[in-house]
Protein backbone atom coordinates (compact mmCIF):
# COMPACT_ATOMS: atom_id res chain seq x y z
CA UNK A 1 0.00 0.00 0.00
CA UNK A 2 3.13 2.24 0.11
CA UNK A 3 2.40 2.81 -3.40
CA UNK A 4 -1.01 4.28 -2.65
CA UNK A 5 -0.92 6.04 0.16
CA UNK A 6 1.27 8.72 1.95
CA UNK A 7 1.40 9.44 5.64
CA UNK A 8 0.83 12.84 6.73
CA UNK A 9 0.48 14.77 10.20
CA UNK A 10 -3.33 15.81 11.23
CA UNK A 11 -4.86 17.78 14.07
CA UNK A 12 -8.10 15.09 14.93
CA UNK A 13 -10.31 17.35 17.08
CA UNK A 14 -13.52 15.61 19.08
CA UNK A 15 -15.26 17.63 20.86
CA UNK A 16 -12.33 19.62 23.03
CA UNK A 17 -10.20 17.37 22.44
CA UNK A 18 -7.09 17.87 20.11
CA UNK A 19 -4.32 15.78 19.21
CA UNK A 20 -1.78 16.05 16.64
CA UNK A 21 -1.48 12.70 15.00
CA UNK A 22 -0.53 10.93 11.90
CA UNK A 23 -2.90 9.54 9.41
CA UNK A 24 -2.57 7.79 5.86
CA UNK A 25 -4.40 9.65 2.75
CA UNK A 26 -4.29 8.40 -0.71
CA UNK A 27 -1.82 9.41 -3.50
CA UNK A 28 -2.95 11.83 -6.38
CA UNK A 29 -0.72 12.39 -9.03
CA UNK A 30 -0.47 13.34 -12.30
CA UNK A 31 0.32 10.77 -15.13
CA UNK A 32 0.84 11.39 -18.68
CA UNK A 33 -0.56 9.34 -21.19
CA UNK A 34 1.77 9.40 -24.70
CA UNK A 35 0.44 7.50 -27.50
CA UNK A 36 2.96 7.24 -30.44
CA UNK A 37 4.91 9.32 -28.84
CA UNK A 38 2.57 12.30 -29.23
CA UNK A 39 1.20 13.63 -25.79
CA UNK A 40 -2.50 12.71 -25.24
CA UNK A 41 -3.66 13.57 -22.18
CA UNK A 42 -2.59 14.14 -18.26
CA UNK A 43 -4.59 11.91 -15.58
CA UNK A 44 -5.16 12.65 -12.46
CA UNK A 45 -4.81 9.33 -10.66
CA UNK A 46 -3.67 7.30 -7.88
CA UNK A 47 -0.31 6.22 -9.12
CA UNK A 48 -0.40 2.38 -8.91
CA UNK A 49 -1.12 0.31 -12.22
CA UNK A 50 -0.49 3.41 -14.32
CA UNK A 51 -0.04 0.82 -17.44
CA UNK A 52 -3.41 -0.62 -16.27
CA UNK A 53 -4.93 2.89 -16.55
CA UNK A 54 -3.40 4.06 -19.86
CA UNK A 55 -5.22 1.05 -21.73
CA UNK A 56 -8.25 0.87 -20.31
CA UNK A 57 -8.20 4.73 -21.02
CA UNK A 58 -7.54 4.04 -24.60
CA UNK A 59 -10.06 1.07 -24.72
CA UNK A 60 -13.13 3.18 -23.49
CA UNK A 61 -12.03 6.22 -25.83
CA UNK A 62 -12.36 3.02 -28.65
CA UNK A 63 -9.25 3.81 -29.08
CA UNK A 64 -7.66 0.29 -28.25
CA UNK A 65 -9.73 -2.67 -29.18
CA UNK A 66 -7.83 -5.47 -27.86
CA UNK A 67 -4.30 -6.70 -26.68
CA UNK A 68 -3.33 -6.91 -30.35
CA UNK A 69 -3.45 -3.35 -31.00
CA UNK A 70 -0.79 -2.43 -28.71
CA UNK A 71 2.86 -2.87 -30.04
CA UNK A 72 4.74 -1.47 -27.60
CA UNK A 73 3.81 -0.58 -23.47
CA UNK A 74 6.08 1.22 -21.41
CA UNK A 75 5.48 2.92 -17.35
CA UNK A 76 8.08 5.00 -15.53
CA UNK A 77 6.06 6.13 -12.52
CA UNK A 78 9.07 7.59 -11.19
CA UNK A 79 8.39 9.59 -14.71
CA UNK A 80 4.66 9.79 -14.36
CA UNK A 81 3.89 8.36 -17.62
CA UNK A 82 2.84 5.75 -19.94
CA UNK A 83 4.28 5.09 -23.33
CA UNK A 84 1.62 3.63 -25.97
CA UNK A 85 2.47 2.40 -29.20
CA UNK A 86 -0.15 0.87 -31.42
CA UNK A 87 0.05 -1.35 -33.86
CA UNK A 88 -1.60 0.93 -36.90
CA UNK A 89 -1.84 4.87 -36.55
CA UNK A 90 -5.02 5.53 -34.81
CA UNK A 91 -7.69 8.88 -35.34
CA UNK A 92 -6.80 10.47 -32.11
CA UNK A 93 -3.03 11.41 -32.14
CA UNK A 94 -3.57 13.76 -34.63
CA UNK A 95 -7.15 15.30 -33.71
CA UNK A 96 -5.65 15.99 -29.95
CA UNK A 97 -5.35 19.66 -29.84
CA UNK A 98 -2.32 19.87 -27.60
CA UNK A 99 -1.55 19.04 -23.57
CA UNK A 100 -4.85 18.15 -21.89
CA UNK A 101 -5.53 17.56 -18.23
CA UNK A 102 -8.12 14.85 -16.58
CA UNK A 103 -8.93 15.31 -13.28
CA UNK A 104 -9.80 12.85 -10.37
CA UNK A 105 -13.46 12.77 -11.46
CA UNK A 106 -13.33 12.55 -15.37
CA UNK A 107 -13.20 9.53 -17.11
CA UNK A 108 -14.48 11.01 -20.91
CA UNK A 109 -13.11 14.08 -22.01
CA UNK A 110 -11.74 13.54 -25.04
CA UNK A 111 -15.22 12.39 -26.82
CA UNK A 112 -19.10 10.87 -26.36
CA UNK A 113 -20.58 8.40 -27.98
CA UNK A 114 -23.72 8.22 -28.56
CA UNK A 115 -25.78 4.94 -27.23
CA UNK A 116 -26.99 4.38 -30.78
CA UNK A 117 -23.76 3.31 -31.50
CA UNK A 118 -23.72 0.21 -29.82
CA UNK A 119 -27.19 -0.39 -30.39
CA UNK A 120 -26.60 -3.25 -33.26
CA UNK A 121 -24.56 -5.23 -31.00
CA UNK A 122 -27.14 -5.28 -28.30
CA UNK A 123 -28.27 -9.17 -29.32
CA UNK A 124 -25.18 -10.22 -28.86
CA UNK A 125 -25.14 -9.45 -25.16
CA UNK A 126 -24.78 -12.67 -22.88
CA UNK A 127 -28.01 -13.72 -21.64
CA UNK A 128 -26.61 -15.35 -18.45
CA UNK A 129 -28.57 -15.18 -15.55
CA UNK A 130 -27.28 -14.65 -12.03
CA UNK A 131 -28.70 -15.55 -8.63
CA UNK A 132 -29.02 -12.83 -6.52
CA UNK A 133 -27.19 -14.14 -3.59
CA UNK A 134 -24.19 -14.34 -6.21
CA UNK A 135 -24.49 -10.36 -6.30
CA UNK A 136 -24.49 -10.34 -2.27
CA UNK A 137 -21.61 -12.28 -1.83
CA UNK A 138 -19.41 -10.67 -4.78
CA UNK A 139 -20.10 -7.36 -2.68
CA UNK A 140 -18.91 -8.82 0.25
CA UNK A 141 -15.46 -9.61 -1.53
CA UNK A 142 -15.44 -6.64 -3.47
CA UNK A 143 -15.32 -4.57 -0.54
CA UNK A 144 -13.11 -6.72 1.95
CA UNK A 145 -10.31 -6.27 -1.19
CA UNK A 146 -10.75 -2.51 -0.62
CA UNK A 147 -7.31 -1.89 1.08
CA UNK A 148 -6.86 1.60 0.23
CA UNK A 149 -10.66 2.52 0.82
CA UNK A 150 -9.90 0.87 4.42
CA UNK A 151 -6.89 3.14 5.20
CA UNK A 152 -7.80 6.54 3.92
CA UNK A 153 -11.70 6.59 2.91
CA UNK A 154 -10.56 8.34 -0.26
CA UNK A 155 -11.08 5.91 -3.46
CA UNK A 156 -13.37 4.15 -5.48
CA UNK A 157 -13.10 0.84 -6.30
CA UNK A 158 -13.93 -1.48 -9.19
CA UNK A 159 -13.71 -4.84 -10.15
CA UNK A 160 -14.89 -7.71 -12.77
CA UNK A 161 -16.42 -10.52 -11.81
CA UNK A 162 -17.61 -14.22 -12.67
CA UNK A 163 -19.58 -16.57 -11.14
CA UNK A 164 -16.80 -17.81 -9.19
CA UNK A 165 -15.71 -14.32 -8.20
CA UNK A 166 -13.68 -11.70 -8.46
CA UNK A 167 -11.38 -11.59 -11.38
CA UNK A 168 -9.71 -8.37 -11.61
CA UNK A 169 -10.27 -5.40 -8.81
CA UNK A 170 -8.42 -2.02 -8.47
CA UNK A 171 -8.76 0.99 -6.69
CA UNK A 172 -8.20 4.68 -7.19
CA UNK A 173 -9.04 8.18 -6.70
CA UNK A 174 -11.71 8.91 -9.65
CA UNK A 175 -13.98 6.21 -10.38
CA UNK A 176 -13.40 6.22 -13.81
CA UNK A 177 -10.04 5.72 -13.53
CA UNK A 178 -10.60 2.92 -10.86
CA UNK A 179 -13.11 1.32 -14.25
CA UNK A 180 -10.47 1.84 -16.59
CA UNK A 181 -7.45 0.16 -14.73
CA UNK A 182 -9.44 -2.76 -14.21
CA UNK A 183 -11.15 -2.98 -18.42
CA UNK A 184 -6.68 -2.14 -19.16
CA UNK A 185 -6.19 -4.94 -17.20
CA UNK A 186 -8.26 -6.98 -19.02
CA UNK A 187 -7.04 -6.07 -22.01
CA UNK A 188 -3.44 -6.18 -21.28
CA UNK A 189 -4.22 -10.40 -20.01
CA UNK A 190 -6.78 -10.90 -22.83
CA UNK A 191 -9.63 -11.16 -20.55
CA UNK A 192 -12.89 -11.45 -22.03
CA UNK A 193 -15.24 -9.31 -20.39
CA UNK A 194 -18.42 -9.97 -22.49
CA UNK A 195 -19.71 -12.31 -19.57
CA UNK A 196 -18.79 -10.53 -16.42
CA UNK A 197 -19.83 -8.53 -14.02
CA UNK A 198 -18.45 -4.77 -13.86
CA UNK A 199 -18.04 -3.87 -10.04
CA UNK A 200 -18.20 -0.25 -8.76
CA UNK A 201 -17.85 1.63 -5.52
CA UNK A 202 -19.36 4.81 -7.14
CA UNK A 203 -22.81 6.53 -8.66
CA UNK A 204 -23.07 5.12 -11.76
CA UNK A 205 -23.69 8.05 -14.64
CA UNK A 206 -24.20 7.90 -18.28
CA UNK A 207 -20.11 7.43 -19.12
CA UNK A 208 -19.84 4.24 -16.68
CA UNK A 209 -22.75 2.58 -18.96
CA UNK A 210 -20.60 3.58 -22.05
CA UNK A 211 -17.48 1.69 -20.86
CA UNK A 212 -19.08 -1.14 -19.94
CA UNK A 213 -20.53 -1.53 -23.28
CA UNK A 214 -17.85 -0.84 -25.22
CA UNK A 215 -16.29 -3.94 -23.23
CA UNK A 216 -19.96 -5.35 -24.03
CA UNK A 217 -20.35 -6.21 -20.00
CA UNK A 218 -24.04 -7.89 -19.49
CA UNK A 219 -24.20 -6.51 -15.89
CA UNK A 220 -23.40 -3.45 -13.61
CA UNK A 221 -23.21 -3.96 -10.06
CA UNK A 222 -23.21 -0.59 -8.05
CA UNK A 223 -23.34 -0.06 -3.93
CA UNK A 224 -24.48 3.37 -5.13
CA UNK A 225 -27.02 5.32 -7.03
CA UNK A 226 -27.88 5.52 -11.08
CA UNK A 227 -28.67 8.49 -12.88
CA UNK A 228 -31.77 8.97 -14.79
CA UNK A 229 -29.67 8.79 -18.00
CA UNK A 230 -27.88 6.15 -17.32
CA UNK A 231 -31.07 3.46 -16.09
CA UNK A 232 -32.14 4.68 -19.84
CA UNK A 233 -28.83 3.92 -21.13
CA UNK A 234 -28.71 0.72 -19.57
CA UNK A 235 -32.15 -0.12 -21.08
CA UNK A 236 -31.23 0.63 -23.86
CA UNK A 237 -28.55 -0.92 -24.37
CA UNK A 238 -29.60 -4.45 -22.86
CA UNK A 239 -27.58 -3.76 -19.28
CA UNK A 240 -28.41 -5.02 -16.35
CA UNK A 241 -28.26 -2.01 -13.87
CA UNK A 242 -28.06 -2.92 -10.21
CA UNK A 243 -27.99 -0.31 -7.87
CA UNK A 244 -27.62 0.26 -3.85
CA UNK A 245 -25.82 -3.57 -3.77
CA UNK A 246 -26.02 -3.72 0.39
CA UNK A 247 -26.10 -7.12 1.55
CA UNK A 248 -29.27 -9.79 0.50
CA UNK A 249 -30.59 -6.18 -0.93
CA UNK A 250 -30.35 -4.51 -4.45
CA UNK A 251 -32.21 -2.48 -6.85
CA UNK A 252 -32.64 -3.87 -10.05
CA UNK A 253 -33.10 -1.09 -12.90
CA UNK A 254 -33.17 -2.73 -16.33
CA UNK A 255 -33.24 -6.30 -17.38
CA UNK A 256 -34.09 -7.46 -14.38
CA UNK A 257 -34.84 -11.30 -16.08
CA UNK A 258 -30.73 -11.59 -15.75
CA UNK A 259 -30.71 -11.40 -11.89
CA UNK A 260 -32.70 -15.00 -10.53
CA UNK A 261 -34.41 -14.83 -7.16
CA UNK A 262 -33.21 -16.64 -3.95
CA UNK A 263 -35.83 -19.35 -4.20
CA UNK A 264 -35.55 -20.30 -7.54
CA UNK A 265 -31.98 -20.69 -7.10
CA UNK A 266 -32.73 -23.66 -4.27
CA UNK A 267 -35.10 -25.45 -7.49
CA UNK B 1 -37.41 18.30 -6.58
CA UNK B 2 -39.19 17.69 -9.83
CA UNK B 3 -36.47 19.26 -12.19
CA UNK B 4 -33.81 17.30 -10.44
CA UNK B 5 -35.30 14.14 -10.14
CA UNK B 6 -37.42 11.05 -11.91
CA UNK B 7 -39.41 8.46 -11.18
CA UNK B 8 -38.32 5.13 -12.63
CA UNK B 9 -39.19 1.40 -12.69
CA UNK B 10 -37.25 -0.63 -10.02
CA UNK B 11 -36.99 -4.41 -8.60
CA UNK B 12 -36.33 -3.85 -5.34
CA UNK B 13 -34.79 -7.39 -4.08
CA UNK B 14 -34.06 -8.23 -0.43
CA UNK B 15 -33.37 -11.56 0.13
CA UNK B 16 -36.06 -13.99 -1.22
CA UNK B 17 -38.67 -11.28 -1.83
CA UNK B 18 -38.98 -9.34 -4.89
CA UNK B 19 -40.90 -6.53 -5.32
CA UNK B 20 -41.58 -3.57 -8.26
CA UNK B 21 -41.88 -0.63 -7.13
CA UNK B 22 -41.46 3.10 -8.54
CA UNK B 23 -38.08 5.15 -6.82
CA UNK B 24 -36.85 8.46 -7.25
CA UNK B 25 -33.60 8.62 -9.58
CA UNK B 26 -31.10 11.90 -10.25
CA UNK B 27 -31.37 13.45 -13.53
CA UNK B 28 -28.49 13.39 -15.61
CA UNK B 29 -28.28 15.76 -18.65
CA UNK B 30 -25.53 16.98 -21.27
CA UNK B 31 -25.66 21.00 -21.11
CA UNK B 32 -23.86 22.75 -23.91
CA UNK B 33 -22.32 26.08 -22.76
CA UNK B 34 -21.46 28.59 -25.52
CA UNK B 35 -19.07 31.24 -24.85
CA UNK B 36 -19.17 34.37 -27.61
CA UNK B 37 -21.61 32.03 -29.61
CA UNK B 38 -18.43 29.67 -29.56
CA UNK B 39 -19.33 26.08 -28.86
CA UNK B 40 -17.16 25.92 -25.83
CA UNK B 41 -18.18 22.65 -23.49
CA UNK B 42 -20.92 20.06 -22.64
CA UNK B 43 -21.30 19.03 -19.16
CA UNK B 44 -23.17 16.26 -17.80
CA UNK B 45 -25.13 17.60 -14.70
CA UNK B 46 -27.97 17.86 -13.18
CA UNK B 47 -29.82 19.85 -14.74
CA UNK B 48 -30.64 22.83 -12.25
CA UNK B 49 -29.42 26.01 -12.05
CA UNK B 50 -27.41 25.73 -14.80
CA UNK B 51 -26.64 29.63 -15.32
CA UNK B 52 -24.88 29.37 -12.03
CA UNK B 53 -23.14 26.07 -13.44
CA UNK B 54 -22.00 27.74 -16.38
CA UNK B 55 -20.93 31.15 -14.54
CA UNK B 56 -19.12 29.12 -11.56
CA UNK B 57 -17.41 27.21 -14.89
CA UNK B 58 -15.97 30.24 -16.31
CA UNK B 59 -14.87 31.58 -12.88
CA UNK B 60 -13.30 27.93 -12.72
CA UNK B 61 -11.05 28.52 -15.78
CA UNK B 62 -9.96 31.84 -14.90
CA UNK B 63 -12.11 33.14 -17.71
CA UNK B 64 -14.90 35.11 -15.79
CA UNK B 65 -13.16 36.81 -13.11
CA UNK B 66 -16.63 38.93 -11.48
CA UNK B 67 -20.02 40.12 -12.54
CA UNK B 68 -18.80 42.71 -14.54
CA UNK B 69 -17.20 40.57 -17.17
CA UNK B 70 -20.29 39.29 -17.73
CA UNK B 71 -22.65 41.06 -20.15
CA UNK B 72 -25.41 38.77 -21.54
CA UNK B 73 -26.17 35.45 -19.69
CA UNK B 74 -28.90 33.03 -20.75
CA UNK B 75 -30.03 29.49 -20.02
CA UNK B 76 -32.40 27.83 -22.04
CA UNK B 77 -32.96 24.23 -19.93
CA UNK B 78 -35.50 22.94 -22.57
CA UNK B 79 -32.56 23.71 -25.17
CA UNK B 80 -29.85 22.50 -22.35
CA UNK B 81 -27.79 25.29 -23.16
CA UNK B 82 -26.52 28.40 -21.55
CA UNK B 83 -25.20 31.26 -23.95
CA UNK B 84 -22.64 33.35 -21.83
CA UNK B 85 -21.12 36.71 -23.62
CA UNK B 86 -18.31 38.72 -22.07
CA UNK B 87 -17.89 41.89 -21.82
CA UNK B 88 -14.30 42.03 -23.49
CA UNK B 89 -12.99 38.80 -25.88
CA UNK B 90 -11.10 35.67 -23.87
CA UNK B 91 -8.35 33.75 -24.59
CA UNK B 92 -10.19 31.11 -24.40
CA UNK B 93 -12.88 30.50 -27.54
CA UNK B 94 -9.87 31.19 -29.54
CA UNK B 95 -8.28 27.98 -28.42
CA UNK B 96 -10.86 25.46 -28.23
CA UNK B 97 -10.44 22.50 -30.19
CA UNK B 98 -14.31 21.95 -30.89
CA UNK B 99 -16.87 19.68 -29.01
CA UNK B 100 -15.90 19.31 -25.72
CA UNK B 101 -17.59 17.17 -23.25
CA UNK B 102 -16.73 17.09 -19.72
CA UNK B 103 -18.81 14.20 -17.85
CA UNK B 104 -20.29 14.29 -14.27
CA UNK B 105 -17.08 13.53 -12.45
CA UNK B 106 -15.02 16.35 -14.11
CA UNK B 107 -13.99 19.24 -13.03
CA UNK B 108 -11.07 20.68 -15.00
CA UNK B 109 -11.13 19.04 -18.59
CA UNK B 110 -9.89 22.19 -20.54
CA UNK B 111 -6.55 22.98 -18.37
CA UNK B 112 -4.75 22.57 -15.00
CA UNK B 113 -3.50 25.41 -12.86
CA UNK B 114 -0.29 25.17 -11.02
CA UNK B 115 -0.33 25.69 -7.39
CA UNK B 116 2.41 28.75 -8.28
CA UNK B 117 0.02 31.00 -10.19
CA UNK B 118 -1.75 31.48 -6.82
CA UNK B 119 1.56 32.13 -4.14
CA UNK B 120 1.53 35.56 -5.12
CA UNK B 121 -1.73 36.03 -3.24
CA UNK B 122 -0.81 33.85 0.01
CA UNK B 123 -0.62 36.70 2.05
CA UNK B 124 -4.14 38.00 1.24
CA UNK B 125 -5.96 35.16 2.79
CA UNK B 126 -8.54 35.85 5.50
CA UNK B 127 -6.80 35.47 9.10
CA UNK B 128 -10.37 34.58 10.50
CA UNK B 129 -10.48 31.79 13.38
CA UNK B 130 -13.44 29.48 13.02
CA UNK B 131 -14.36 27.70 16.56
CA UNK B 132 -14.46 24.24 16.01
CA UNK B 133 -18.03 23.92 16.96
CA UNK B 134 -19.15 26.12 14.08
CA UNK B 135 -18.01 23.32 11.71
CA UNK B 136 -19.94 20.88 13.38
CA UNK B 137 -23.05 22.68 13.19
CA UNK B 138 -22.71 24.16 9.80
CA UNK B 139 -21.66 20.27 8.52
CA UNK B 140 -25.49 19.44 10.56
CA UNK B 141 -27.19 22.11 8.57
CA UNK B 142 -25.63 21.28 5.33
CA UNK B 143 -27.01 17.72 5.53
CA UNK B 144 -30.59 18.93 6.28
CA UNK B 145 -30.56 20.55 3.16
CA UNK B 146 -29.43 17.99 1.17
CA UNK B 147 -33.06 17.37 0.13
CA UNK B 148 -31.71 15.19 -3.66
CA UNK B 149 -28.91 13.32 -2.04
CA UNK B 150 -31.99 12.05 0.55
CA UNK B 151 -34.09 11.26 -2.31
CA UNK B 152 -31.86 9.94 -4.64
CA UNK B 153 -28.70 9.12 -2.90
CA UNK B 154 -27.16 10.10 -6.26
CA UNK B 155 -25.77 13.56 -5.44
CA UNK B 156 -22.88 15.74 -3.88
CA UNK B 157 -23.59 18.65 -2.17
CA UNK B 158 -21.90 21.74 -1.93
CA UNK B 159 -22.37 24.94 -0.02
CA UNK B 160 -20.62 28.37 1.49
CA UNK B 161 -21.04 29.52 4.36
CA UNK B 162 -20.22 32.30 7.05
CA UNK B 163 -20.56 32.67 11.02
CA UNK B 164 -23.93 32.66 10.84
CA UNK B 165 -24.73 29.89 8.06
CA UNK B 166 -24.86 28.79 5.29
CA UNK B 167 -24.81 31.47 2.45
CA UNK B 168 -25.18 29.49 -1.07
CA UNK B 169 -26.03 25.80 -1.30
CA UNK B 170 -26.21 23.17 -4.43
CA UNK B 171 -26.01 19.70 -5.68
CA UNK B 172 -24.84 17.93 -9.14
CA UNK B 173 -24.18 14.79 -9.31
CA UNK B 174 -20.79 15.75 -10.03
CA UNK B 175 -19.11 16.52 -7.07
CA UNK B 176 -17.10 19.61 -9.30
CA UNK B 177 -20.68 20.95 -10.85
CA UNK B 178 -22.00 21.65 -7.01
CA UNK B 179 -18.98 23.54 -5.96
CA UNK B 180 -19.07 25.50 -9.69
CA UNK B 181 -23.12 26.06 -9.11
CA UNK B 182 -22.07 27.48 -5.75
CA UNK B 183 -19.39 29.70 -7.20
CA UNK B 184 -21.58 30.80 -9.83
CA UNK B 185 -24.13 31.85 -7.49
CA UNK B 186 -21.79 34.13 -5.58
CA UNK B 187 -20.30 35.66 -8.92
CA UNK B 188 -23.49 36.44 -10.34
CA UNK B 189 -24.88 37.66 -6.89
CA UNK B 190 -21.49 39.69 -5.74
CA UNK B 191 -20.95 37.48 -2.72
CA UNK B 192 -17.18 38.16 -2.06
CA UNK B 193 -15.90 34.64 -0.69
CA UNK B 194 -13.14 35.70 0.13
CA UNK B 195 -14.12 35.16 4.09
CA UNK B 196 -16.18 32.04 3.64
CA UNK B 197 -15.92 28.31 3.93
CA UNK B 198 -16.45 25.97 0.98
CA UNK B 199 -18.18 23.10 1.97
CA UNK B 200 -18.40 19.57 -0.09
CA UNK B 201 -19.90 16.00 0.37
CA UNK B 202 -17.22 14.49 -1.94
CA UNK B 203 -13.40 13.42 -1.48
CA UNK B 204 -11.36 16.29 -1.86
CA UNK B 205 -8.96 16.47 -4.78
CA UNK B 206 -6.11 18.58 -6.07
CA UNK B 207 -8.89 20.30 -8.65
CA UNK B 208 -10.86 21.31 -5.21
CA UNK B 209 -8.10 22.97 -4.45
CA UNK B 210 -7.57 25.01 -7.46
CA UNK B 211 -11.40 26.06 -7.06
CA UNK B 212 -11.03 27.37 -3.86
CA UNK B 213 -7.51 29.17 -4.25
CA UNK B 214 -9.11 30.95 -7.64
CA UNK B 215 -12.28 32.04 -5.17
CA UNK B 216 -9.71 33.06 -2.50
CA UNK B 217 -11.78 31.30 -0.19
CA UNK B 218 -9.72 30.38 3.22
CA UNK B 219 -11.33 26.93 4.50
CA UNK B 220 -12.61 23.75 2.80
CA UNK B 221 -14.91 21.56 5.04
CA UNK B 222 -15.61 18.35 3.49
CA UNK B 223 -17.76 15.19 4.72
CA UNK B 224 -15.27 12.95 3.24
CA UNK B 225 -11.45 12.23 2.43
CA UNK B 226 -8.53 14.43 0.97
CA UNK B 227 -5.98 13.31 -1.26
CA UNK B 228 -1.96 13.92 -0.60
CA UNK B 229 -1.96 16.72 -3.38
CA UNK B 230 -4.67 18.52 -1.98
CA UNK B 231 -3.49 18.46 1.36
CA UNK B 232 0.07 20.07 -0.12
CA UNK B 233 -1.49 22.33 -1.98
CA UNK B 234 -3.98 23.52 0.92
CA UNK B 235 -0.02 24.11 2.83
CA UNK B 236 0.87 25.66 0.41
CA UNK B 237 -1.70 28.11 -0.63
CA UNK B 238 -2.45 29.19 2.78
CA UNK B 239 -6.10 27.17 2.91
CA UNK B 240 -7.40 25.38 5.90
CA UNK B 241 -8.24 21.69 5.09
CA UNK B 242 -10.80 19.91 7.56
CA UNK B 243 -11.58 16.70 6.45
CA UNK B 244 -13.89 13.48 7.83
CA UNK B 245 -16.14 16.37 9.29
CA UNK B 246 -18.80 14.58 10.88
CA UNK B 247 -20.43 15.63 14.29
CA UNK B 248 -17.53 17.22 16.65
CA UNK B 249 -15.54 14.93 14.70
CA UNK B 250 -13.00 16.33 12.42
CA UNK B 251 -9.59 16.17 10.71
CA UNK B 252 -7.45 19.26 10.33
CA UNK B 253 -4.77 18.65 7.75
CA UNK B 254 -3.07 22.54 7.15
CA UNK B 255 -3.10 25.80 8.78
CA UNK B 256 -4.71 24.30 11.63
CA UNK B 257 -4.27 27.69 13.70
CA UNK B 258 -7.84 28.92 12.18
CA UNK B 259 -10.11 25.68 13.69
CA UNK B 260 -10.45 27.02 17.19
CA UNK B 261 -10.70 24.33 19.96
CA UNK B 262 -14.02 24.15 21.76
CA UNK B 263 -12.59 25.15 25.22
CA UNK B 264 -10.94 28.60 23.95
CA UNK B 265 -14.28 29.55 22.51
CA UNK B 266 -15.64 29.82 26.14
CA UNK B 267 -12.70 32.15 27.50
Amino acid sequence: MKEETRRVEVLKISGKTRAKEHDLVVKESPVTVFLNDVELVTLLCTPRDVEYLAVGFLYSEGIVKSKKDIKRLYGDRKERAVWVETAGKTKLEDTVPGKRFITTGCGKGLSFIDSSEFKGKLKKRSGRKIPSSLVGSLMKEFQKRSEVYRATGGVHSAGLANARGIVAFNEDIGRHNAIDKVLGESVLKGVKTNDLILMTSGRVSSDILVKAARARIPVIVSRSAPTDLSVKLARDLGITLVGFARGSRMNVYSHTWRIQSASSESR
